[in-house]
């Protein structure tokens, strides 16, 4: 199995609805360093799992909406509980789209929103 | 496969016991940055595959027996050679009795002991 | 000279006023990673320049009623331009308060704002 | 599963073949820090899943006949490509053979080339 | 005393000169992450110690012309033995050329060359 | 100014004695990255301000004695309250003995003891 990833950031607003989320409830915001990464099985004719600046661009381009917005009123989000969970998957589905579907490689998507808590989400580049 | 991740800390005194240890066979400490991690299939009606705040929770009260403790002489684990892939499986059996088991789910959790070193248990949570 | 810190976070939303700030000047949000540095001549009796856990504590204290915030809101903050160096400021005022001032020592915040940006105020603690 | 890991990193010149990589394919060079992860689904008499000095010695060595080298002109990888997939793989050749098979582990190993990129080759110990 | 920094970073080839340098006499290469920090004693009209979005232009147009060279063989250096220190400086020069002179602030940079080493210059913003 | 700094790490065992140190009363143990930097106002004929390697070695022999021991029973340090303070000034002068005094030179170590507390000690390296 090779993979390949790279990082970005955004720095978003937004709350999150449910007495589950405690002070999380109200606007609050974050800054989500976002790693993203493709695992295949075998390399291409460049010895690569895929071009790094394309997917450089491709993530730049799926983060470009949500950068300095507060999701509450992001019609791209609407009606979504935007927990960090979510959000990976949000930029997965986004991702894919960009990318086009692999059948054979999978691609996987964490946030990390502070120096000690993070989320991911990971399923085929499909 | 969603994920969700947080990181606690603590600082210990141990020994290790057999020859392979080398220097490491005397009394020295470390401290043990521990990086846990639950990954289910699908996601709660919230959004999340668990409250951050309780496995935040759950983690510190885990930790608390050991913190600033000489593992040598802990009744809690008498017997035990003390290595960093034992705290890692020691940690995990300890959060699966706090957190409950859950079938679906698994549970990782890495001991980042120095710059340049680790280990990690991961296995269902139960 | 010596010197101790430590460090914690709060994740706020705000927004920026004035041309300068691009696209923040709409409603986002950041976690902010708040590094603070007290440095001073000489040791005390129990060779330490502060209490960490005194330290630790003010700090906790001086970023509760910043933490999940949307600041544009804060009564606290009320007309302020939130940007990091102001509130790097912001903070070193508040901590001087809770740790009582110190004429031969220099408080240093800094706030960490994404991987690659971050802001810094250093002063007398006094 | 078990995992322990080990890190160090080596300084080298290179150039990537291929359109692909724009400006990359003129001679320039990367600091890459080095993960290796050995993974075994139980531990050894001693609590171990491998004796962790001994993994790093082995990385030690294999990564030195890569450390101050231009790696176009290198004998060892006449007629590579030698991208940060490839180096992972190639790394994973010559530590098994210096670790020894081992059937039921597995090895993975990072390349991380830059605050935001890094490639991972993962496989059996064998 | 505010301060604001960025950082970046740039992948390049290069040879040292001089018994002093051992094997890194050889052509090798390093990724130097590059922190830039400018240091003033008050903030402007808008609370801040300059534009970070034009600081991170200046930091990006000044590596530009380093990015994915030869740094022996670039005539912007020739002659120069390129350590750590010296580019640090270079970069230095630069910078202050496209930001242009402020007598009272400080400009630092920081060139981290791998996990354990790095250098910097630090001087008048002039 | 000029500054070339290097990194290494330690892990022991001590207690601390005093009522200010709580639960760090306990023998424990941490893992100290050592963070040392030279800074002088200029650059010798080869362009650097220290053999890095010279510094790299210099910390290692002088972190040996402390290597894998308890601080509380080291001849090295017998009476000493082995605060991170301490140790910063301690591996200060230790460092300053290795290296020869340079009157124009300043010496700042600093220990990261966890993913969120730190000391140093800043002196001239005389």
């Amino acid at each position: 199995m090779y993979a390949v990833g790279v990082s970005d950031h955004i720095m978003i607003a937004h709350s999150l609805q449910g007495e589950t989320f405690g002070p999380a409830q109200r606007l609050h915001g974050a800054t989500y360093e976002v790693r993203v990464e493709i695992a295949a099985p075998a390399l291409d004719a460049d010895n690569i799992v895929v071009d790094i600046g394309l997917l450089r661009t491709a993530l730049r381009e799926t983060l470009a909406p949500l950068e300095y917005q507060n999701l509450d009123e992001l019609p791209l989000l609407a009606g979504a509980n935007t927990t960090t969970e979510f959000l990976c998957q949000w930029i997965h589905t986004a991702l894919v789209k960009r990318l086009g579907a692999r059948l054979d490689a999978r691609l996987s998507v964490t946030l990390v929103e502070s120096p000690n808590a993070w989320a991911r989400y990971a399923a085929p580049l499909a």
